[in-house]
């Protein structure tokens, strides 16, 4: 290690570069989605990926998160491009968003372009989008830095880790990646490569942390095709339904072959996954022999054991293709005990409820259902720790910095990395906004620039923030009271009401002295303000209100250890 | 198979009797948790568990879950007792609210009736709870039934199955099971007994189903002893803290007998786990040597290497003392690089997220982090496939029913009755409130009973039901908006507004625009209905309200894609 670190400090003093790299994660660190990466070298700025999150359980109503664009819209004159790895929702998410506002270039490989479009189609922009078509190997210039697209392995076909030559070195950021010998179609990811940069002397390693708690390796996706076999030829009599990522262009592939080697034809369902396999199709990334698809409206014609459907709804999304037929919602497809439904996919953190709600419902009715407990019908598309390893023992960088992951994903990137023999001043756990510096002195912490969780709620972008969600979350737990009253608050005088209107707390017609008795504490707060406040003044309605709210606030947890949302709304007339 | 059922046949043909068995599941059946299972043989009832069950993402502030207790209401007079199989949440928490209207005589080994005596202190009834201690090999009159107590091994001590013995034959409940040839305390579950239960003919067996999915036999808690002592080992220098299920006596032995043996001093923390170690230690089932346990307040006085914390925590739930420690809210434990936590649990499905909060938040502050994945410190306390057909095999029931688990776990049990050769007519998939009814004939459905969740939020037993609960659901989703206007109805005159309040949908300072539209919406709305309905009639209130809704929320959607609740409000002077 040391005699590696001395070969980058000769090499970069012999050129003595005077400039500055700067890393800003926006995204992606300490959270699991909605990966971005900025790159600063002086006055040129690149980006890397632009993804969406997930809502978590504390975001109700929300429908994803992006990255805070603030810093990039500042400073966006300085934006050479938006580099992306591969087609996943958490890397390329976010940039009809980001586009909205940014006219910048865009560079990604065929598939990950072609995806990228149907969502800029589903989201036009006020301008036509400059997407800039590459292949692994290719090399983009961007002001002072080179980006270098190289080829990996992973659940999406296409996909590509980033090489950014700087002046003072070069840093690698792996993207989302895992080494696979017997890949469905294309090459093993490009070892050499990586090994090559390694010897010229990698400045930073920003590497993915997905699997780092994982020992091992991760299967190849190979293997899949011999659980498939497996699950075909042992239900041979049995209508076969598969349900996986629609992005997974290599396991519907696996799917379709299988299938048409046991003489099935296969029917798609579900929006995303036709969209996805006629892309796929479409660019060349996807071979269907003749007569194999037929159309869902089509299925009735067949035989169960003539037929495989591929479906989505792996995770148990609700009106999912799956969840239809699950909950016998489907138009076209009903299950009973002749089918056995294959759930080739994991549950992601935060949906084993909803995935475990489909299975009940097909057990209930007597359908089969196998998932990756049973037999080996996923593999994940993340590097486990011996890849991990690998990648760093290839690229044998000066710095390191694990991204993609909670914390817990972090740390475990950073213990293998301290296992290697990396001395800690050279690991940096970063997190959004949290700036790395890097120049020919070294590597340090530079300092903060705003970042964090924009949420997206229907048409509205970022105007739903903590004050909204805890009041969603206030109400989602008790409910609110409504007080309402008309008054001269002049002349001091109660007009009409106090009405009380209730939602989400108790049943109202079966709570009737509750909520009367309620009423009173109300009234009378409201007759003790008028009578024994101030005489001469118009009432103070501030004061009414917090008053109301206090005394029924405290009426209602001693009846019912509930704490509803109290809303006083008092009309002078 | 045949030859058994002839044999149960013959010999109750023998006596004749012409009486009828009620099985009635009235909890646990296609849900975890609130298991309670109805007995009743002609006249008599006998119940057995009462629990709880946790609410669900749909069930928003809701505490818990209870089952319905209308049939056994209806048919008080008939029951001849509770039946307590062990003393989990899921088993006897349900009891208290129980015996609030029905006095009923509860039976139940010591240490179970030790932690309901914990629950009846904390909500005392209106009488005197008369609570009847039993040992393993106790058979209690029930009117017509007798029920036998039989020790099986489980997560908690002094768990029992139950063997009803009726005119007809013999049932046999197997409550919660493992077998454990080494347990840390006490016996093996009593093997011997079900297999002469089983040479005599059990006419009906209902066998939980918690691990039916998982292939081979569960680990004997002896297992994470040993995980234990390597941790001890390799963990010298650092404090330990140990996080796990207050209610796992065993569990909790070990770790104070392997700190015990490496000298450190184990101090407590955690309300209900000082609690259950109070219990366990003064009713005998916990032995702690001279001199081990510390206060909480005194671990200053150690250095970390002298010292095991004891914690509850263990799913991750939020003001536990281990989330507190973790977020730095714990007021005598403060955690860093010099501890390592160790989760001797594993995540219950729905708390994975929970969990993995806490790991994360540790991992940041670079707290060591050891839970299952890693060691095995933590063991199931069920029975998997291996053992779950033992016990098939040993009692050789003429009936099957699998109890407590979801659909998946009850197919997947009668899965292993079909492949133990039971033919299907004789195994019962039921669920809560299906009633199964065996007599000299045989067995058959027959009809259901009242049965269902009955949700418990604070004080209110009951009072919260599906329209509360999707009101909240709404609210959570979109918030609301209250549109409040003082009218003359009579005179048709619009007096005051209306007014907007909003909670939980947009953040109003940034947004006036929208509301004041919203506002103008529902004004022209009004004016509307005020000019156009017919005149001479005062203004029909739900017609102005629901138009007021319509045309608001139509606005709403076209301009965020929001749906909000819409709460109009309309004060007659």
């Amino acid at each position: 290690m040391a005699k590696r670190q001395q070969q980058t400090k000769t090499k970069n003093n012999s050129k003595k570069p005077t400039g500055k790299i700067r890393i800003i994660p926006l995204g992606g660190l300490g959270e699991i989605g909605k990966n971005m990466t900025v790159v600063e070298y002086e006055q040129d700025i690149i980006v890397i990926d632009c993804g969406i999150g997930f809502p978590d359980e504390e975001m109700p109503g929300i429908d994803f998160v992006i990255p805070d664009f603030s810093y990039l819209e500042a400073n966006k004159d300085r934006i050479r491009g938006v580099f992306l790895t591969h087609g996943h929702e958490d890397h390329i998410g976010g940039v009809p968003y980001l586009l909205r506002t940014l006219n910048l270039p865009v560079y990604g490989t065929p598939l990950t372009l072609g995806i990228l479009r149907g969502k800029l189609e589903e989201q036009p922009l006020p301008w036509q989008a400059d997407l800039k078509t590459v292949k692994p190997g290719d090399k983009i210039r961007a002001g002072a830095m080179t980006v270098e697209f190289i080829h990996v392995n992973h659940s999406i076909a296409d996909a590509c880790a980033l090489a950014v030559h700087t002046p003072l070195g070069v840093l690698v950021h792996t993207g989302d990646f895992k080494l696979d010998t017997t890949p469905i179609e294309g090459e093993m990811m490009n070892l050499v490569r990586f090994g090559e940069l390694g010897k010229q002397g990698v400045l930073l390693l920003m590497c993915e942390s997905t699997n780092a708690e994982r020992p091992g390796y991760t299967p190849s996706e190979k293997k899949v095709g011999a659980s498939l076999e497996y699950i075909f030829t042992t239900h041979t009599k049995k209508r076969i339904i598969i349900a996986t990522f629609s992005s997974n262009v290599h396991r519907v592939q696996q799917i379709i072959n299988t299938s048409a080697r046991h003489k099935r034809k296969v029917a798609i369902t579900g929006r995303s996954m036709i969209n996805i396999v006629n892309a796929a199709v479409e660019l060349g990334y996807m071979k269907v022999p003749n007569g194999v698809l037929v159309d869902i409206n089509e299925i009735k014609r067949y035989k169960p054991n003539e037929l495989t459907l591929i479906t989505t709804g792996s995770q148990g999304e609700p009106m999912s293709a799956l969840y239809r037929m699950a909950f016998s919602d489907h138009s076209q497809v009903a299950l009973d005990a002749n089918d056995v439904v294959v759930l080739s996919a994991s549950a992601i953190p935060g949906n084993e409820k909803l995935v475990g709600r489909i299975i009940n419902e097909l057990s209930r009715n007597e359908v089969e259902v196998l998932h990756d407990a049973f037999v080996e019908v996923h593999v994940s598309g993340h590097a486990c720790q011996e890849e991990l390893k690998l990648m760093q023992a290839l690229t044998k960088p000066k710095y390191f910095m694990p991204v993609h992951g909670e914390n817990r994903h972090l740390s475990a990137n950073r213990d293998l990395a301290r296992y290697l023999g990396m001395n800690d001043r050279n690991i940096f756990i970063s997190e959004i906004g949290k700036v790395l510096e890097i120049d020919a002195s070294g590597a340090k912490w530079g300092g903060t620039v705003p970042a964090g969780k924009v949420l997206v709620d229907g048409y509205g972008v970022g105007d739903v923030g903590n004050i909204v969600l805890n009041d969603r979350l206030h109400l989602s737990q008790d409910g609110l009271i409504v007080v309402v009253a008309t008054m001269d608050c002049t002349a001091r005088l109660l007009l009409s009401g106090p009405d009380l209107i209730s939602r989400g707390f108790v049943f109202v017609r079966e709570n009737e002295d509750l909520m009367e008795g309620a009423r009173k504490v109300a009234e009378n707060t409201i007759n003790d303000v008028l009578t024994f406040s101030r005489r001469r003044d118009p009432v103070d309605r501030m004061l009414l209100k917090r008053r109301i709210k206090d005394d029924l606030a405290k009426y209602i947890y001693q009846k019912t250890k509930r704490k509803p949302m109290i809303l006083p709304v008092i009309m002078d007339l």
